[in-house]
């Protein structure tokens, strides 16, 4: 009995205890599905939360970017300091003054080449604008003005359509970032081709076409929108186009072959000029300059390009030929080009953008700053450069003009880079007179961008 | 005893897997309690950082606002570009040149009537404040300038106190946003309205009340901070007023009627200048010009508002007269009116805002972009447009003017809109030798907000 | 065996509701599981989100900070309006305009002080930027202008150094922000002496340390970077510094002793001009004014400054004298100072921050909006103001200038306040003709900031 007893007692026992575990279960399966309800609800609040807008500060720029992406906000800036000091022989100067006209000498100086901020986003997914201004200058600083506002259209494959106040691409050095061109100017020959069509916050309507390894843009251009530009007409006519072709490989050996040209159909007051300062903005002088005022009808620009990159090595260079018609004696015929090699001391490796057929920055490996201290990226950089405004064929003497420039680059971080260049210029035959002229230039940029 | 043990096995059994399944629940009970507890502080801690500032970017324009909504910061920006063409006979040129002293004939062109941008936002709940800036102009671009500087308190209910420099709200065609116009220029009659008390950021203090039926405007006025406005001075004082009565209902037919008013009483220089565009501004010369200069003591402007709409239809007229006293000869008495109409063929209704008395912009049903290719809105409008600045009474021969305008709007999406508009212009007895001129112009609007 | 088939009945039920409860046990614990790893995951996915960019609006100032603390952008604004009114006897007029050359007299007004926006941020943790620019003006308003581009480095502990255009810190009232100083205009021997040196926009390398007590600051600025600025030369080479001490307790007495000075040995043009406004912008005219044009060879400013402040109560004071060299005569020599006092009526404490010696803002216990009605904080002040810039060694007659002024300061909340100033502007011996002159001035001014 006892023994019957037991198992008895353990039954009705174990069914309690059994009750007990089941209520007990029970009461957790509850507070369990209480727990995914609660907590999943709270989680969904916060990942459609999560969906509105995305915030994202890399390399401190501001991006604002909606859950379906139709639509971006972002802010930039960039400020290219460049102080800088001239050597010339009193001669040297002499002449110069008797040449252009400058009314005094080359003065050292320290000023904002560029000092902009710039507002851009998307909108309706396929469009996009950039608004952009200015406060910077050559020589000295100016109230903010129009630097670009452009709107894009990029809902066809491979294609970006622009409307608005825009530099249109026009040449390899120019289609290269202010803030990642190797010196700190570009090449006479350069800045010469974009003058009659291509300058800064042009009227344009246009747009670029690119796949793996071609690209290809062209453009219509009025007047500029820069206050007191003064060409804010549409006198002004202008087509622009650009072409290349690049082998463009992941790694390795990249070549880039291209070709530039504008034609300038209707040229306001029915002028134009050549001019440029000698590779260096901190005096705003220039020195050679040819300048067709009032009788010129059609001012056309063409050339070729030609680029390669290997790891930290690059060489790039190009020639453009420049052609007045409707001038008196005929038309004029002048040229400029520039070759110029770098290499990264520090071994990264120089990136090329099929997108715009250009060069991107150099980004260090180890960056400076952060707490730590890395050495950053150094770079080092020559180029040689020839532009001839003489035409002897029309009495034309806006000078020839040699440059050697070596440059020593710091990319501290992907937001500052410092430049050191040194120029060498020497010009000849400059005048009615044909004075000859030249300098010795020291300029350090300090750049930095978001 | 193989029976008795049978159940003892089971009994000593089960309590041993009783036992293991307390454990296992008591396991899973607190497993379930730290998921709750670890979960829960994350979940919080999530949603307390949502308190932070929500940021949204709706139709692309960023705002910030703190979780209890008594801050908020909002980055705008607009760009107008017109492109433009005149057709005028050499009579009525060289007719035009004579009486209006212009250097040269209408001449198209390209540019930025309007590049702005705007920082506004909220601050103690109860205030707010907007400072823009603009680049556009009539004719060419600028260097950027004030366009609005404004602290608003809305503290009282109905009530919106203004205090900076701002555009006071006049006309009803003025209180209507550039971005939401029907035309591409607003009509003489309003522009000649505005010009004594009411243009562009005026130092203004006043206000807005309004109920869902009423509303009304009133604001002391002096000279403008636009830099280069040349007015900025209290020597300019005015005062400035609107009232308005609306039907305003959800649907349906809407009715509004209202009236504005100036009166100047402190002239600068006692001299005041009523002059316009021939509604469009892609050249900047002015035809019609009642210039008042060192001997005005008041300017009086006043006159009806009409509107009404209906789903795509509304048709809107404003009739102003313009007096200016103390002139020689006694007073100078002039007027000018438009009548306009309008159809959004798409079917889209138009929104009236009792807030300021006008209508807001169409907004299409189906917006293009998007990857997708909605047709957009799309709207026709006619407009005629008379003011006479002449007053044969006081030798007063600043012109009449008639202009027939028929435009073409595409309201692409929220942020991009089209408009195309054809102008015929015909000003009569204009100058002393009241002669007669007048041209045809085509021009294209392209507009992106946000 | 009834006894035995019941345990038997039992231990086979008991089995079998064991094993629903071990399934059930299963279930409930793959179902914890399930919820652990997905809620786990989704707010494991939320948190790196979280970790992205803090977003945060402190005072209505958005400020973008990356999760590694690296990279920072913000946005500030301020604006400064003030109205203002003159009286002036005929006599003290036609003496005002005789003496100065001031073609009419003073004229009240309404204008924007300052109007700025500014973009700031950090990069690559230890490095800073500032750009801002401004549309205020002295009686008038600009086009927008750079204010500040300034790059810092904060890499070392203490230490802020500075390059870019800024304006150096030197005197205790000029490294007050221009948004917590206690009267409406700096008194006129603070702006004499930044003039020479430290004005707005300088182009400038140097940067400041301090501990907990001491201060310490040294500048090499060149010309101004603010367009029309016409110093933007390295002709202008100048050595600024400043020291000073403070006992700094948290709460209590704090004692501030310093010493500001600056030495400039290449003047642009051998030029310099000490010259200042009566403490009052409303109109732009100046009273005061010792010209050295084309002879001078340095110019030095030197003198110290004291202050200190206890709960609510604060005064401070500065002696400044400022030197000329290399001028016919030998050189000349002049001074001013200012002694001033203020009460926070309201109780709140006056804030002294060691890292720029100078005083931060008051901010209101009770801050008026919200939708309540705090009352902000009110505070009362006056001040006197001596400079003479005559030296009769030299025949120099640049005028003595004495100026009380007494003011009534309302801050409604941290974003918003008030300033009404009353001025009594005495001069004396200015001018050849040695003419006295003075007025009484009544003005209020609107500062918002964010």
């Amino acid at each position: 009995a006892v023994f019957m007893t037991a198992p008895a007692f353990a039954a009705s026992n174990t069914q309690a205890e059994l009750d007990a575990l089941k209520a007990q279960i029970e009461a957790l399966q509850r507070k369990v599905d209480d727990v995914q309800i609660q907590h999943g609800n709270a989680i969904k609040s916060l990942e459609e939360r999560k969906s509105d807008v995305e915030v994202s500060l890399k390399d401190g720029r501001p991006v604002f970017k909606s859950a379906d992406g139709n639509f971006t906000f972002g802010i930039t800036g960039r400020a290219h300091l460049d102080v800088g000091g001239y050597d010339m022989s009193d001669s040297d100067e002499a002449n110069m003054i008797a040449a252009t006209g400058n009314p005094d000498g080359l003065r050292g100086n320290a000023n904002f080449r560029r000092l902009r901020l710039g507002f851009n986003g998307t909108f309706a997914k396929d469009f996009g604008y950039n608004i952009e201004f200015n406060f910077g200058d050559s020589g000295t600083e100016s109230d903010a003005r129009i630097y670009e506002a452009l709107l894009t259209y990029k809902g066809i494959e491979g294609v970006n359509l622009v409307l608005g106040a825009t530099k249109p691409k026009m040449t390899l050095d120019d289609s290269t970032s202010s803030n990642d061109i190797t010196f700190i100017e570009r090449a006479t020959a350069v800045n010469l081709a974009i003058t009659p069509a291509a300058g800064e916050a042009r009227m344009t309507a246009g747009g670029t076409f690119n796949t793996d390894n071609f690209f290809g843009a062209t453009y219509y251009t009025a007047g500029s929108a820069a206050s007191g530009g003064g060409l804010d007409d549409y006198d002004s006519s202008n087509v622009v186009g650009r072409l290349a072709y690049a082998t463009s490989p992941k790694e390795g050996l990249n070549v880039h072959i291209g070709a530039s040209a504008s034609h300038s159909f209707n040229l306001p007051g029915d002028s134009v000029r050549f001019r440029d300062r000698p590779e260096l903005r901190v005096d705003a002088d220039r020195y050679i300059d040819a300048n067709f005022a009032g009788a010129a009808d059609t001012a056309t620009v063409y050339g070729p390009e030609l680029a390669f990159n290997y790891g930290p090595f690059r060489a790039q260079g190009e020639y453009y030929r420049y052609e007045v018609d409707g001038i008196a004696g005929g038309s004029a015929d002048m040229d400029a080009w520039y070759l110029q090699a770098s290499w990264i001391l520090t071994g990264e490796s120089y990136k090329y953008d099929i997108k715009k057929a250009a060069y991107s920055g150099v980004k260090p490996d180890n960056p400076f700053g952060f707490g730590g201290g890395g050495a950053g990226a150094w770079e080092v950089a020559a180029r040689y450069s020839h532009a001839n405004l003489n035409d002897t064929s029309i009495g034309l003497n806006g000078g020839e003009q040699d440059i050697i420039t070596v440059g020593l680059n710091w990319y501290a971080n992907n937001n500052l880079r410092f430049m050191l260049n040194y120029l060498d210029v020497d010009v000849e035959d400059r005048g009615a007179a044909q004075l000859d002229f030249g300098h010795q230039a020291l300029a350090l940029r300090t750049q930095f961008a978001f």
